[in-house]
């Protein structure tokens, strides 16, 4: 593909650039980075849909305001492509999520024009805020921005930081940029608020609007007058729940008109004196018809032809432990009515459509809102039924509360199917779910698994669904499954019992989770040094199988534990119980194979394992060497 | 002191003893249950000034809800004392918060009118829609009712669920209880939105209202005429904040008028198809003049008298650990302009409210808002600033993935001063800080402190003020620290270096924290033993001290570790760094000293520590254990 003919975007080396452009100028830049943009992510995939929406505004912004002494923050970040290409990283735009290459969020290592990173979503109000307290305070940094969906504003932390903005009563801005999409369409009634907000016949700019109307275009000035009129005659009783909340609020506008994002955008910062919402209205996808025309609007794409918009999906060659999860708890809860599940706005990446194509009333998708989604599920487990809380690792850890004070400690049984456990790939170490093990582990009355392989997995869910007393999680990785044979219903497994699969003498791995292919290969490239090795899958790091780790103790000269998680899980729980029986005695040396303590960087999941040091030859090569033997000369 | 006489009170059993009674009885009960709850709390100490709010509308649920079919829910449950008398616990009202009584809180295992337990905020609204949605998927329950504070209904895990179940639309009430006070007064403008609310002109009822003007006493009857004509008139679009969120509003009522909740109840429960929000305007401490006229209105006292109101405050024997961080930390701040604090409602109870005095300005109480708190450090952090966040171990996991993602992630030095570490005394297990320790040990970039005593304490706010390398945190227990003398100021720590306090020559015990005292009353029983015991602080979980681990190693027969958390903290920490080194070889005995693996139930923290197997005679038994030597016989 020849790149496109882009005569202003060549000119543009970082946003001061844009100062001395016409406001038609600007426009016709906005175009060109949109090609850009397009033609960048056909080549490394991305999130295509989200960044097309704001390409008109992050001109108009970096136009407006003074970046990077203005502090702009992209919430999730998956839309900041076209940010990244005006703040001098287009040369290497094409290395996107790759292995080295630019993250897909904005990042506070890779460029002072991402003055704080994410992929979380809803965290940039509080951020914003926390700049804005900065400059009032002397420090040296701007006017602070926060561009926000519409999904991610509907998020408690964002209503905590809106709540907290608008008392302080600080300058600060807000543009909501509501393209009435999330990943998944919005769910909730704040969703449905900002949708009469933005249907409605009256556009209203609020007091910072007075007089802007003469400079407007088409038929937003109508808009205009009218709202100023309203304003006029509104008591403070009745303005928007924005206003409520102490912002003022100006829009809604089109977010690709980019004369009313300039005109909007330059009141805003030449009156404000307290926080401003500006809501933005914009077209996931925009600009790019096959994108515009998808169900997901392009959310997140693989490769893809620009011409046609065909995606190179790599064909699977296993089903993926999501949509073997998803199957599994559909034909689970075929059997059983109490069944349901829960979703924090991740219907179809937690595998829970296939429940709700099947059993529509019986799938729950709150919002991203996991501490409500948690509470939520508990309750429902308290009246007796079955919640399934399917919710990535790195995005339970925003229901951490929620699990210890409403499900661990009421010991309710709340079963929570972990996706995305270990390390995710092109979504970096944002994403990574590493923690989740430590984290469940140390509460009293969890039962916590983690799945060898997809049969195992069937297993777990069949596990959970009978496992009435007490909460219950299983974790398992993103991405395809080994191809291991599934069966047709999965097995309730005994609790706290785990299992050999392999029988060895020298050396035990004691694998928790989806390591264990990994094991195999060690094992083999152990018996290629003449080293025999057993495996056993623990399938539970809570409870213990004490007796299997006493086994495997009494048999083997070393014994190794391997899980896709931090320290201070499977591998600390294992050692805490042998130390306090007074097993650590030497006769049998001791690993733990985790994560190490520092966060890998995006790569694909087996390369981000290497980095970690969590392959099989590392595994190999630890047993190699708590047996008294070196076989890191065999190493990669 | 001699009882009250009580003929209503005396001749309730439960909730369904209520429904005989005329309304003109249950006004006369509430009498009767308001002199209950304060002399019962004069004999135990408790959170009086919430109960006392809260009588008339507790009379008037149970009268008109039919309990336990119907599921009341309360909030933080701190408010249920006259609850629990109603429902049974009458006998038992005056063992509250003591070792073996009732809890100070709701709590499902102690009653069937219990359905829902809490001791954290904002939780009610989310777990009423779980068993709401049991409801209608057939399970055995009736109507649900959450009954939450103007204050916790602020906090984004109550706005999440409310945006859930406005949208969702089932049956449902929620009973905002609105005394413009909670533990501090409330703040944010959400609490500002709500006192408009209710000082305005306009009473508004709703559409459920129509028609109960008539049946309403006094001045209420005139606003809600008014409130049917404004919603007659009124759009979609300027309902109320929570009408906007799919409630049905009614309200504000005089949540102290028998005659009005009864009336407001019984309309809303004949009529409510979807989510109903009832407001009533109550007063914290009501009918008790020295509460009412006491500045936090009585939220938690002491044992005290009731005609004059006097506590019984103990007079301690040392500053607590909470004074001596405040007045540590407002002492750094006057040195640097940069230290700011932030609070979530907690300015007392963390000893922020002494910078606060001398730097109103630098301290930031976002209200109860873990998730927002946390990431607006990080932004003020990433500012320049320096940014103190003190909260308790078991709210600091409501903000756990802003720990991870905004902080730790772009290692930003946020400073976490963590108070009430380890076992709290008689707020029980729902507030005890067990698990910081491994949720923040297993994050890359952070600095995790345990402070052994209150001049310990200082050392650490000024290591934690002079780190600007990444994020730090410090814990510390609840209540009088050990009367060791306080410098004039604290020292900059040597960033990973423990000490050694006490030298001995065979076993050594490693303490991480304030358990340092009970290690030194171990020492002691051990040399009663004939055991010469060394003793190390370790002052660092993170990073490890590890020349001193394995000097302790190499001198002495048996190391343990010791710390006041849960399993997968510092003892593991320990354990995976000895392990990976192969120093697991059994010449020096390994055991662990943590929280046991279940909830420990509330008494004093001394003999909370018992139950939980962690006291002086604890240490020295495993130690002497270790050592091949049984001293059990010596225990207790």
């Amino acid at each position: 593909m020849t790149a496109s003919h882009s005569p202003i975007l060549d000119r543009i080396a970082g946003p001061s650039d844009l100062k001395s452009l016409s406001d038609g100028d600007l426009g016709a830049l906005a175009t060109e980075l949109r090609r850009e943009v397009i033609e960048a992510v056909a080549v490394t995939g991305g999130h295509l849909g989200s960044s097309l929406g704001v390409v008109e505004m992050t001109v108009a912004l970096h136009a407006v305001f003074d970046t990077p002494r203005d502090k702009l923050i992209w919430d999730v970040g998956h839309q900041c492509y076209p940010h990244k290409i005006l703040t001098g990283r287009r040369d290497r735009i094409r290395t996107l999520r790759q292995e080295g290459g630019l993250s897909g969020f904005t990042k506070r290592s890779e460029s002072v024009f991402d003055p704080f990173g994410a992929a979380h979503s809803s965290t940039s109000i509080s951020a914003a805020l926390g700049f804005a307290v900065g400059r009032d305070m002397g420090m040296e940094t701007g006017d602070s921005i926060a561009v926000i969906g519409d999904g991610s504003i509907s998020a408690g932390m964002a209503y905590e930081a809106m709540n907290n903005a608008g008392a302080e009563g600080r300058r600060l801005f807000v543009i909501l940029n509501d393209n009435e999409m999330s990943i998944a369409p919005p769910v909730g009634a704040m969703s449905s608020y900002m949708s009469r907000l933005s249907d409605g016949p009256l556009g209203k700019l609020g007091k910072l609007g007075e007089g802007l109307e003469a400079r407007l275009p088409g038929p937003l000035r109508d808009h205009a007058r009218r709202a100023r009129a309203l304003v006029t005659g509104h008591s403070a009783k009745s303005g928007t729940l924005f206003e409520e909340l102490g912002f003022d609020y100006m829009g809604p506008i089109d977010g690709h008109d980019m004369g009313q994002l300039l005109a909007v955008l330059r009141t805003a910062r030449t009156r404000a004196t307290g926080p401003v919402l500006i809501h933005c209205c914009t077209v996931k996808g925009k600009g790019y018809a096959p994108a515009e025309s998808s169900a997901d609007k392009y959310h997140g794409v693989s490769k893809f032809d620009v011409a046609s918009g065909a995606q190179a999906k790599s064909r699977p060659n296993a089903p993926s432990y999501t949509k073997v999860f998803g199957a599994a708890l559909a034909d689970e809860a075929s059997r059983d009515a109490r069944i349901v599940g829960v979703t924090a706005a991740m219907p179809a990446g937690t595998g829970l459509d296939i429940l709700a194509d099947r059993y529509p009333a019986r799938v729950f998708d709150v919002g991203i809102a996991e501490q409500h989604g948690v509470t939520f599920a508990a309750g429902m487990a308290a009246s007796g039924l079955k919640p399934f809380c399917a919710i990535y690792s790195t995005f339970l850890q925003r229901g951490y509360d929620q699990v210890v004070h409403d499900v661990a400690l009421q010991n309710l049984p709340v079963r929570f199917a972990i996706d995305r456990a270990g390390l995710v790939g092109a979504d970096g170490a944002t994403h990574a779910g590493a923690f989740d093990i430590g984290y469940l582990t140390a509460l009293p009355n969890f039962t916590v698994m983690a799945a060898g392989d997809e049969a195992e997995l069937m297993h777990m869910v069949a596990t959970a669904a009978a496992h009435d007393a007490g909460p219950i999680a299983f974790r398992y990785p993103r991405g395809e499954g080994t191809g291991a044979p599934l069966p047709e219903r999965g097995q309730i497994l005994e609790i706290g019992k785990g299992r050999i699969v392999r029988e060895g003498s020298d050396v035990a791995l004691l694998s928790f989770g989806a390591h264990l292919g990994e094991c195999h290969a060690a094992a083999a490239r152990l018996e290629a040094q003449g080293i025999s090795a057993t495996i056993a899958d623990a399938r539970f790091a809570k409870p213990l199988d004490r007796a299997l780790i006493r086994q495997l103790l009494r048999h083997h000269k070393a014994l190794i534990t391997v899980e896709q998680g931090a320290r201070g899980g499977f591998g600390a729980m294992v050692l805490h119980d042998l130390a306090n029986d007074g097993l650590l005695d030497g006769r049998c040396q001791l690993r733990t194979m985790t994560l190490p303590d520092r966060f890998i960087e995006q790569a694909a999941p087996d390369a981000m394992y290497a980095d970690a040091g969590l392959r099989s030859v590392d595994i190999a090569a630890m047993a190699a060497q708590a047996m008294g033997r070196d076989i890191l000369a065999a190493r990669r």
